[in-house]
């Protein structure tokens, strides 16, 4: 079984995850709705120019969400982008499948953290090779004041969605999405992390069948949504100041940075000519890059820095 | 002559170009100042890690112009960002030398286009080639609300410093300009553009010497620096709502998208290791993502991409 890509019915799995991550796409809407009383989703479909198509979900000028992407796509096309994968692929491809689901929330208050994640299933049509398929995703946090509690609560989760797999798998992907998450630029992370996994399936690592990184896919996804709920109730009341929006503003700026230098979600999608609205939809609202920052802003962001330096939150 | 680079010496062509190019800068501040009362530069000099440095001039949150940057930077390595030139080099390269002045003000009434100027030098030490030089530059604007008789005006200051060297000299650098300033993933100019040129020296086209291409480089600056002048002063009193703010911090996300996504010299910035702070200095200092629009900026959006269609401005 070793070094054999499992054999499945490709027109099934895609079925089962699209419907799968359509579901998903509505609980965490409806998990931001639970938290939002002053704002709706504008809920858009589209088709995609190659094949397919996406339903992409939007909410805007809330009182606790100040903008939100919930973004579900499936296309195909025929010459794979080659941000799908970080792997170098030297085959023939005839086709391919993506399903996905980007998830993108920024809140209002500074006290709560940016949030982002994503899921992904690709398949590929390839000659000679009669399967090849994969997942990918993880969710990663991005605060403007930490707090180390939060961030504990996040890591706990992101641990007990991997444990069912393995004592390894936490760490791995906890590691990968520190690496992932960084600018290069700035010698920066952009957040304190999560997990992020990519190229998931039994070919490298025969754990990861078919049926377990569906399953992965599941719980990481639920433990996503019920961390972030518990982590958004618990701050959405706590007092700001215009300074401390100002420099939520200001640190928004790398989020933006990264999306557009770094990002291969983004570049997957502009690579496959995606929509372009739904794939930008992940830059934050409201967004200041300035060169003086008052002494208030330079301390706080000393102390963000400080406190974004990886580290074992479990310990 | 043909198919030759001119020699010239390096020591003494880089020196001249250097002290151009921070006269130019002294003079374009000045002429920011003159316009901008109640605002002044921050001038920090930087060192380059691996050779050479820069001059940065920051203003920022004055009345008329709500951030400048106006970059000097003379920095040496041993090896040519890739960015450095649209041409493929396929020299053995020990050396290279680059010397420029990048210039971006972002005014604060919307009603006051953007403008974003360059001009830069570089010369190569190469194996088996003993001389290898060019010169590029441009300037481009990015109006908000548009005004026809500006634009003109703006594209007459650029072929009136491009008419000492060819008849064909404007529209070709016109032609280079439209082309470069384009947001492939929009499918949209990012302004109404004037000039663009790059990988200028005598080897594929005699007439650019090393005196004329230099003459170049000041002629064309001299029509920038008075052109946008004016400018300014024609439009900086124009009485504007805050909805019209709110329609140019939405229009600058495409100028932070071109910046970080497309631009060449934004990315030699970073492939050469530069000064972040200085390289980044351009992107604005308030910026929007929004999804949905109001019906006025809808409106509004439809007008300036009418407005911002390549055309023959002189016509």
């Amino acid at each position: 079984m070793n070094n054999v890509i499992e054999a499945i019915d490709y027109t099934l799995a895609t079925q089962e995850i699209a419907i799968y991550l359509q579901t998903l796409q509505q609980q965490i809407c409806q998990m931001l709705t639970s938290v939002e009383p002053n704002a709706t989703f504008i809920v858009e479909p589209w088709q995609h120019i190659s094949g397919g198509g996406g339903i992409t979900a939007v909410l805007e000028a809330g009182d606790v969400i100040e903008k939100a992407g919930v973004n579900f796509s499936a296309i195909n096309g025929k010459n794979l982008p080659a941000a799908a994968t970080r792997t170098h692929l030297s085959l023939a491809i005839s086709g391919f499948q993506a399903i996905g689901l980007s998830v993108i929330i920024h809140p209002r208050n500074p006290y709560v953290p940016t949030s982002h994640a994503n899921w992904r299933f690709i398949v590929l049509e390839a000659e000679d090779t009669p399967q090849c398929w994969w997942f990918g995703g993880g969710f990663d946090l991005t605060p403007y004041y930490g707090f180390f509690e939060d961030c504990r609560y996040w890591h706990q989760a992101a641990a007990a969605a991997c444990r069912p797999f393995g004592h390894d798998v936490y760490p791995d992907f906890k590691q990968n999405c520190d690496n992932y998450f960084y600018l290069q630029h700035r010698q920066e992370a952009r957040g304190i992390g999560g997990i992020f996994y990519d190229d998931l399936n039994n070919l490298a690592d025969k754990r990861w069948s078919f049926a377990n990184s569906f399953a992965f896919m599941r719980g990481s996804s639920r433990q996503f949504t019920s961390a972030y709920q518990h982590i958004i109730n618990k701050r959405l009341a706590i007092p700001f100041t215009a300074e401390e929006r100002a420099f939520q503003a200001y640190r928004r700026g790398r989020y933006v940075e990264f999306n557009l230098l770094h990002d291969r979600g983004t570049l997957f999608g502009l690579q496959s000519l995606g929509r372009i609205e739904s794939i930008l939809v992940s830059l934050p609202p409201q967004v200041a890059w300035l060169y003086q920052r008052p002494t208030t802003m330079v301390n706080a962001e000393q102390q963000l820095q400080q406190f974004l330096q990886p580290r074992d939150w479990l310990a």
